[in-house]
């Protein structure tokens, strides 16, 4: 059985039901993140709970800073619970404006928000870090806030069917003739010898990936430039990796079907990956 | 009681409940619609159908045409079932991807579409008809396919919150300086004479209510120009108005504080407003 958490409760899965008046399922009215658990250790918990907590301050959803502190206890509950305490398990979290009749505008003070916390079992893809992964680009038509991770995912969700159509594990986006980032991961290229990432704007989430991706390549003294990669540059360059939270730094090998570099990982990925990695799981 | 339809059932709204995997919950993945009611007939069903069906369709959720026009049955038992058939009502329909293990891409083939309908009472405002409502400008910074009815709505629900909190009803959304639409209608301003609203494009809806002030517009001799209005253009027209599903055509007398023309409902917009009266109660 699958334990959960839902507005306080501890409760099986399938137990955990919304209201059809929830703003997150009315007008995707909420914020998530999704954290790392590695042998039953919360990875960057701070970075993400810092996170949560300005979306929710960003959209004035009622649920402040100490109470997404509470959230911590409640990961290490579902881990444990759910026996994940060993090898590795994602926790998804999301708190949504609560239920409510519908208006636009925000619903009377007192609203209750819905807290919905959920663990799964993961296994970090060996191929996706040995081998890297396929991307192919899509048109980045998002709104102009994506530094707040809300649940409005319909441009990522259909980014990312495009890419899985055709065999490719991301998409990276492309607006104003720049690389933002991928749908759900951030996107980086090394060009003479340079990591360059989009820099951090209103146009793309601030990963706790990414900014462990930058902090290992400065580490081990790759320069890294936070200035937009263009199109041409990114089908150009020598190198393009993503970070992410299940996706770790990965190597990207193949743009829409075009070979990145010579098709195999390049070698100042895998030393920022390997730099990463080391994070990662020497305690974060 | 309130009965609700969900997933083929009609049921007591309390006992309808969602998965918290719902697409709609997670991802904002789904489409919805809100048809008016009048004495037990909806106005112009076939033109909300043929939005939620094309909006279904554009973002590949696999509820056809005709499982759409399945829904008119549906809006019908809601409103007799809930003793709406004298008076006025909406009918809210939604329809998303369904509940699956969280991926962005899409679920495997054969997830049942989560379908949600459920009727209120409504009572249209007259002094929003008389008197006008209040209005103030907001930035348009959400997706770049606004033509989509989809419920990832975080940008008008920020925008109506900011209109709620100055008093005023609606607000206009200003994107690279011209005027798009209201948060939840679309607008129109009166220069010269002429109706100007922004034309059908990815960054308006294609508002039922829209085609029908514009159709009342032109049938009473009234020129009617889907050309951009700038900023500018706005704060000096003579006239705005809206029109909405639960609007009707309503004139804006106030607009970031300062009044429209002289303040009251302009003679174009209350022409506008009589002929578009006509159609809503004539027989849609």
């Amino acid at each position: 059985m699958t334990t959960v958490y839902l507005n306080g409760d501890f409760i099986a899965k399938e137990a955990a039901k919304l209201s059809v008046d929830d703003r997150g399922f009315v007008f995707g009215d909420g914020i998530y993140e999704v954290v790392r658990v590695i042998e039953g250790r919360i990875f960057a918990w701070h970075e993400h709970e810092a996170r949560m907590a300005r979306g929710l301050g960003a959209v004035r959803i009622p649920f402040g800073p100490s109470d997404v502190a509470g959230l911590e206890a409640v990961c290490n509950r579902l881990v444990a619970d759910n026996n994940l305490r060993s090898g590795e398990a994602t926790v998804y979290l999301q708190v949504t404006r609560g239920a409510a009749p519908r208006t636009h505008y925000f619903p009377p003070a007192g609203t209750p928000p819905t807290v919905y916390a959920a663990t799964s079992k993961f296994t970090p893809s060996a191929d996706m870090r040995e081998k890297g992964i396929k991307a192919i680009t899509f048109p980045d038509f998002r709104w102009a806030r994506c530094d707040l991770k809300t649940v409005n995912l319909m441009g990522a969700v259909l980014a990312r069917q495009a890419a899985h159509e055709y065999g490719a594990y991301e998409a990276l986006l492309i607006r104003d003739g720049m690389l933002t980032e991928g749908a759900a991961t951030n996107a980086f290229a090394v060009i003479d010898g340079v990591v360059r990432t989009y820099p951090l704007s209103n146009y793309i989430l601030p990963g706790v990936s990414r900014m462990y991706a930058v902090e290992s390549a400065r580490a081990i003294g790759v320069t890294v430039s936070e200035d937009p990669v263009t199109e041409a540059e990114m089908r150009g360059a020598a190198e393009l990796f993503i970070a992410g939270t299940t996706t770790d730094v990965a190597p990207i090998v193949s743009l829409d079907g075009t070979p990145v570099g010579d098709g195999t990982p390049g070698p100042v990925t895998r030393r920022v990956q390997k730099e990463f990695l080391k994070r990662l799981y020497g305690g974060g």
